[in-house]
């Protein structure tokens, strides 16, 4: 669960529901936000996921949004004085995963735009959240700053889908398939003088070989390759291409 | 190296700036940006990270814009019906990494806001780079596609900082430190009558026993509880408190 602690502009609340929900996470929470709640403007911003808006919760106090929570990591990009452990995103989700597997309740907490969290509300925390940035450009607003957290989250907990790669259906050739293309290949070359001199062919046809072998062909790539040597060769003259087919 | 192809909106253009400054990366290049160049919407956007802005070069093509690069990557977000490898952001970093350790060019492609990439200028390249996303809800915009891209480059380039935890600098109690404590405590519960039935006495040793040794304490934690350990005795009377002092 996401909760924004003081955030301002409802745009950026509605820039976070964007992150989470891009990533499955639908939870979100939202302690004193400046302008009221509800705020058009974050509806707005959120579009499509203004599910996520319309059903965040409003608390008074941190310590109110996170009563049901068994664990809370506080996300900051200052060192505090506070003896909490320090995590980066992914870090972050590998501590938080097993928890909610375990059936807890768990708590992001993300400061307000323009200070962030005060080291109080970190206090209630059971760890540290940070990003590390270029350190002499590190601007991460607050949709980013969601958006990266709920991105590792999804990694972790399966929930994007994605496409598969063509490749994926793809029949991979056969020694046969491959050798058969080469010796087409190594056929086409002989007459056109390529093999010269004499002494280099075997290390010629070796290197040809590797080449081959190591460009991952599918199948349909085998075919379509001695397609292209055979039109190749045809192309050194009508008459011979003519005799041969 | 990030390369946006037709994109539309300088505000955009200024926030991929930004992501990419954040984690690092300086290079990019624009094909057709639809406003022309330079944008000073782009420029204002990006603020910090105008240097970006000021240095990308722009070009006709993706042809042109690329032709130096060893490896180049499409982000896309659909199927297409090429027979390319698809990778996930920190798989295709995976990629990216050893190729630019070895000193080629490395570039990934982002499409303009309206449409993406074309799949001619998908067949350009090495690979597609995707992001797997709730499929009820998929609306990356291009600031937070390059954002994730960077974030994942930063990961594996470890160009990224962060600041320690404060745990790091902790002194780790010792075994006497640790059982010191827990004495302290035994000897305080003794008089108090805590320990009832007496035949419970052994269970209940261990499990405050285990309960402190996993706690995790520092060796300061270790002197703050017998701290508290005295107060609270202390509290029982002011009589028994003085003489013990």
């Amino acid at each position: 669960m996401i909760v924004l602690v003081d955030p301002q502009m409802g745009e950026n609340i509605g820039a976070a529901a964007r992150a989470m929900l891009n990533f499955g996470l639908t939870g979100l929470r939202l302690v004193r936000p400046r302008d009221g709640w509800p705020n058009p403007k974050a509806g707005a911003m959120a579009a499509g996921a203004s599910s996520v808006v319309d059903n965040a919760r409003v608390f008074d106090s941190v310590e109110d949004a996170t009563a049901d929570c068994g664990y809370i990591l506080a996300t900051t990009a200052r060192q505090r004085e506070l003896y909490l452990p320090v995590y980066e995103p992914g870090e972050a989700m590998a501590e938080i995963k097993p928890r909610i597997d375990d059936g807890q309740t768990c708590a992001i907490l993300f400061g307000g735009e323009k200070s962030g969290l005060n080291t109080n509300d970190i206090s209630l925390c059971h760890g540290i959240l940070t990003v590390p940035l270029n350190p002499a450009f590190s601007s991460l607003n607050l949709g980013q700053a969601v958006l990266l957290a709920a991105w590792e989250w999804s990694k972790l907990a399966g929930k994007g889908e994605r496409f598969p790669s063509r490749m994926d259906d793809a029949e991979v050739p056969t020694q046969a398939d491959t050798d058969g293309l080469i010796n087409h290949l190594f056929a086409e070359l002989e007459p056109s003088g390529f093999f010269f001199p004499p002494e280099k062919r075997e290390v010629m046809e070796r290197n040809i070989r590797t080449t081959i072998k190591r460009a991952g062909f599918t199948r349909a790539d085998t075919q379509l390759m001695r397609g292209i040597i055979k039109a190749l060769a045809r192309g050194r003259g009508a008459g011979r291409a003519a005799s041969e087919e």
